[in-house]
């Protein structure tokens, strides 16, 4: 190139990173342009963005702020544009499917909260298990009532099976956390495979045989073309009856219609949804007030120590993008 | 002895472990007395007796309804009682104590629900780790918030520090789950010991030289004349801003005045108690509304499977008081 490498990113990052992009960039020209200038500019000729996490904001996927929304029209408009780095594991959102279908590289922060989000997997199961929406509305009404009797005791953890979708770092995380707690583990994936540390290995073709044993159904897996509807009414109906779902994946992996019946006739025992076909999760959906449900706000990855880990991630892909070498964790 | 030792027990478990009991009782005269016709009778003859999970019922040790009073006052007119069996893991209730004082043995289940109870504190952990008194909130208001900015975002587990007071089966439970997670572990015991699988251990006597690096206090202790009213406004006052406690262990081995003002004025992120001085807890305490506090009844050892592991204890200990021999966990 003969002129320096346009990275655009958040005043916020510009001004934290600016040094630790000067190391990661030694010898090669790079100007840094702020996201908020080179919207108000109308600028061009950018090379490459980074989308950190307070560029997201509180926009979903599904109702994009308008600022948010400029910076992605922008990102559209720059036919030149050739690496956009993204601080979440997915690059479902359709701006980064339309740039990758024009063949700019989108990498994604895949493994920065994979421990956070497999916590919040757990705690979600955990809390489902103990019966907390029981005792959280007995908490409100001051009521003292013992976990005793049919429909309230909890189930013992060791003996039950967790089926994992997706065999990523969150599912593999998660398995061992739960193999930890004396649960069974089956991971549906893509490839086949041989068990690994206890966990039994099925392709997404074979995920209906393991359904009828599966107390917990986890998805913890990229919206993909496999994965986007994959659970449906028939995948719910065989489940046993009581099984639970934790979905701390994408909204889209599930039919919502399809799911908010079997919740309604008690055929599932509950469900932890962090994830939802539209979010914000409207507010007439029955999803928020169903008993046995906890509606968390696609918060299973947030925590304190992301921006670090995404900013490294983002680093060390800079450090081979100047050096023309290959990316890493490119979305596919 | 000349006649057939007198074991009394619930009409529910004469009838469930009769077939069982003779197993374990085989070429010994042993006559089984349900306690329901031994205090019709009003016995004087009783030998031994197995407090099972149904017998305490919904009575708590500072509340206890009349028919498990008339089983008690039973057991103390017995002046010829030797051993009775209890479901729980700890002996601390007035009328065991008094027994043992007498020269009974007592045998405890402990053991028995440690995988139950070490889930259940870790369920309490995650759920104030990942602000779900904040998510319920939301919930119930049918509003969509994300865990971002000052107070709201959950801190990385890793780094942080547990402290678990006690080093019996929860304890040594809970130090693998927590350790898997990520977070750093010690044990508060009562003897010294080197770390054990990463576990740094510490004397009771030097608890206090860990507390300002104690990110979360958790109780797993029994309650032991070293316990009673070990955390105090010292205790608490000395963990760092924003710490948590959580309490499976015994109400009294905190003091509930002091730990509500730490609670209110914010020196506390949270609590995640299970057990207080008076059980049921009053519906004046203010426990019940503090915004950070999850309240549950008593509830951490419930579980589908632990009467079966009760009832082998049981059975094991009664095939060597039949044999003569040395019982196991008796209480001390």
């Amino acid at each position: 190139m003969s002129h320096p490498r346009r990275l655009m990113l958040s005043q916020k990052m510009l001004d934290q990173l600016g040094p630790r992009i000067l190391q990661h960039t030694q010898g090669h020209a790079v100007e840094l342009v702020s996201i908020e200038s080179a919207v108000a500019a109308q600028r061009r000729d950018i090379d490459a963005v980074f989308i950190s996490r307070e560029v997201t904001g509180t926009s979903t996927k599904h109702e994009v702020h308008p600022e948010l929304q400029a910076c992605y029209d922008l990102m559209l408009a720059n036919a030149g544009l050739q690496w956009v780095h993204i601080h979440s594991a997915g690059a479902d959102r359709p701006v980064y499917q339309a740039l990758q279908q024009r063949g700019v590289q989108v990498t994604t922060s895949s493994g920065a909260n994979a421990r956070v989000v497999a916590a919040m997997a757990l705690a979600g199961l955990l809390a489902l298990n103990k019966r907390f929406p029981i005792l959280w509305a007995q908490q409100q009404r001051r009521e003292w009532v013992p976990l005793l009797g049919a429909g309230r005791m909890p189930r013992d953890l060791p003996g039950q099976t967790a089926t994992i979708v997706g065999w990523g770092p969150i599912g593999q995380e998660l398995a061992q956390l739960l193999s930890t707690l004396g649960l069974h583990v089956i991971a549906v994936r893509t490839q086949d495979a041989r068990p690994q540390g206890g966990v039994e290995m099925v392709r997404f073709e074979q995920m209906h045989t393991v359904l009828p044993r599966t107390d917990w159904l986890v998805l913890a897996c990229p919206l993909t073309a496999t994965t986007r509807g994959l659970v449906n009414a028939q995948v719910l109906q065989a489940l046993p009856q009581g099984a639970h779902l934790i979905n701390v994946a994408r909204g889209e992996v599930v039919v919502q219609d399809e799911l908010i019946p079997v919740l309604q006739s008690g055929h599932l025992g509950g469900a932890f949804l962090d994830v939802f076909e539209h979010e914000p999760l409207p507010a007439t959906s029955p999803l928020w007030t169903l008993p046995n449900v906890m509606v968390t706000p696609h918060a299973a990855g947030h925590s304190d120590g992301n921006a670090q880990r995404v900013n490294q991630m983002f680093l060390d892909n800079l450090q081979r993008w100047v050096g023309d070498q290959a990316l890493r964790q490119v979305a596919t």
